[in-house]
């Protein structure tokens, strides 16, 4: 049997740096557990657009649909801020997530026992916090038409366009569905069917593909602001959350600070399966590409090596690898080794990327 | 002189039971400090709808384009889930701020001393804090054409558009930038610029509002999810935010949250200047209409009665009263009266929403 295919896109800003201890990771489970991928590596976003003027080459594009999961970096940083819209490397992200049809965006926020006092929430709120948001990620008001900035009359106008058909919305929901059924069987649905017929439809079609399908797993519905809201106020209340794309966004990234370390969490994107079964799929931490620290070997490559993780079990079945690899990064963490992110009291020294790196392969 | 008009719309829910309360305070305020108004009560929401089958008439639509100022209650209840879109209690509280041309919605999070460690936060994390998020009110997601459910082949499709206008978003940027020079001349602006062009057009407008015409005010821009993140990871480093209708509506219930006294926290929503100088203006609590509480004496009426006091700063030119009205709040506060809501310890006993009006009017 050949060998699983990896491609590798370490992207900008700390994104090449955290990617390096990933892949002394990946070298590790070749040799000691007989896990070989075939590795490959590309460009994305400012790297590329540096190179070649386009933020994703075609080249790289159709490599990525070849492969048997794609990591992911970071995009973006102040360089390119003042690109023209379509060749921000942000776009090289977005062509990704909807070339490869990555309808289902799996964002763990987990509050690891020996950070919970890291958190700005107090210990009680967020110790133990494990809560999984599936978001939206090829649909919605990221890829909507009309878009753009047009002129009407004197005055220019920027508009987007929030579409969401019934089985975008199903195919996401079932995703949230049966992730509920291997964790506690609850699922809450975030939307503004309120103000938005978007949000309208979106309940009705999660209720009925509920009905029909999953009458087990107890589903609730809330607004999106009261999400919000009830995220900061006890977020150990939920534990499946589906969302659209740009709901997602935003509730994701509060999820995530709950935990107080963002360098911790990482992400999966998941698609349809290809002919092999596996799903399509790309891998990448929470975390941006933190421009003001890269370069530094200051970056925590945590969240990067547990997206690997989640690469592991989601799309090469081997869970219990994934666990050890889990396992090793909660010891190192209880062992106190601590990145600067990691770091509150002055005076505690932090190591660098690459020791997180060899403390974690020590682990392992 | 005439008196100055207000209407009153206790809508549904809890809102009767806190306005209740209020119109105890605007009587002290004619009885002891000669301030008159002329009060006009009326229904909105569920409230209207049970009487006249819709959420607004006509007849309450054009009052409130009379009137100096709105003070409303809440709006919305399980009761009225699955009425039509259009009838929803919602759709009153809309049509009152498009037609009003409400297009700034002020909404302070503050958190009180007496109440800092009712916070989910720690407490120097939220002590002390006072963020006022500017939020444009009457236009993008909530408004803007198409909208709609749809058929196409076999599928439903659910549709709404962002769309803003150059003039709309320098309008609302000049909100904030007034607000910024009276408080500590900082103002951070938040959109999805990276994501969607509306979001483009918003940076750009925002920051040629500023160069032209507030060069001393100190402008930063964020993407929403990051401002979601800074706003649980360090909420102190903000003090103007301002951003559209839909982020908004988000990041000020999550700010909201973050002081841990939703029954603390008023709003206003302010238009145009009318021909009297005084600006068009609808002032309501940021809680909900709270189902659960209604009917029962148990609510808070303190962020409706401080909504009252915005009333007397922004429409009527009564600063020092506003303060006189807010100090009364804070005494009552530091000694301790408690709401239910504002209770964490078990054992101490909460005051009723009546009592609460009682300490208030004492200490006034
Ligand atoms: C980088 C950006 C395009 C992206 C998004 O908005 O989806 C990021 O914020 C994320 O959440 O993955
Ligand atoms: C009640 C609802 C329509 C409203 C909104 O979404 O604007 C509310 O959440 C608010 O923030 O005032």
């Amino acid at each position: 049997m050949s060998k699983p295919s990896l491609l590798i896109l370490p992207g900008d800003g700390i994104g090449p740096e955290v990617m390096a201890e990933v892949e002394r990771i990946i070298d590790w489970f070749g040799e000691k557990r007989g896990l070989e991928f075939d590795v490959t590596r590309d460009l994305v976003g400012g790297a590329a657009y540096d190179v070649h003027g386009t933020p994703l080459t075609d080249e790289t594009m159709a490599r990525a649909q070849e492969v048997d999961a794609v990591l992911l970096g970071a995009v973006g940083g102040p360089k390119y801020d003042s690109l023209p819209f379509e060749l921000k490397p942000e776009r090289g992200l977005l062509r990704l997530r909807k070339e490869m049809d990555l309808y289902a965006n799996l964002r763990p926020a987990q509050c690891f026992d020996a950070l919970a006092d890291f958190s700005s929430l107090k210990r009680e709120v967020v110790a133990g916090l494990d809560i999984m948001i599936v978001r939206e990620l090829t649909s919605g008001i990221y890829f909507g038409e009309p878009r753009g900035i047009f002129r009407e009359g004197n005055e220019r106008v920027g508009i987007n366009t929030q579409r969401y058909t019934e089985s975008e919305i199903a195919r996401v929901a079932r995703s949230a569905f049966e992730l509920a059924r291997r964790r506690s069987g609850k699922v809450c649905s975030m939307e503004k069917a309120n103000v938005m017929e978007s949000g309208v439809l979106w309940r009705e079609v999660v209720q009925e593909v509920h009905d029909a399908e999953y009458p087990d797993v107890e589903l609730s519905h809330m607004y999106a602001d009261a999400g919000a809201m009830q995220l900061v106020r006890w977020p150990k209340q939920f534990d499946v959350i589906v969302t659209d794309n740009l709901f997602g966004d935003l509730l994701s990234d509060a999820a995530a600070m709950l935990t107080g370390s963002l360098g911790m969490l990482p992400s999966a994107s998941l698609g349809a399966p290809m002919e092999n079964g596996r799903p399509k799929a790309l891998y990448e931490p929470v975390h941006g590409s933190a421009p003001d620290i890269a370069g530094q070997g200051k970056a925590n490559p945590c969240a990067c090596i547990l997206s690997f993780a989640m690469a592991l079990r989601y799309s090469f079945d081997q869970g219990a690898e994934a666990d050890r690899l889990e396992r090793a990064v909660e010891k190192v963490l209880a062992d106190g080794v601590r990145t600067a992110d990691l770091i509150q009291a002055e005076g505690a020294s932090p190591v660098s990327t690459s020791q997180m790196g060899d403390a974690i392969l020590a682990a392992l």
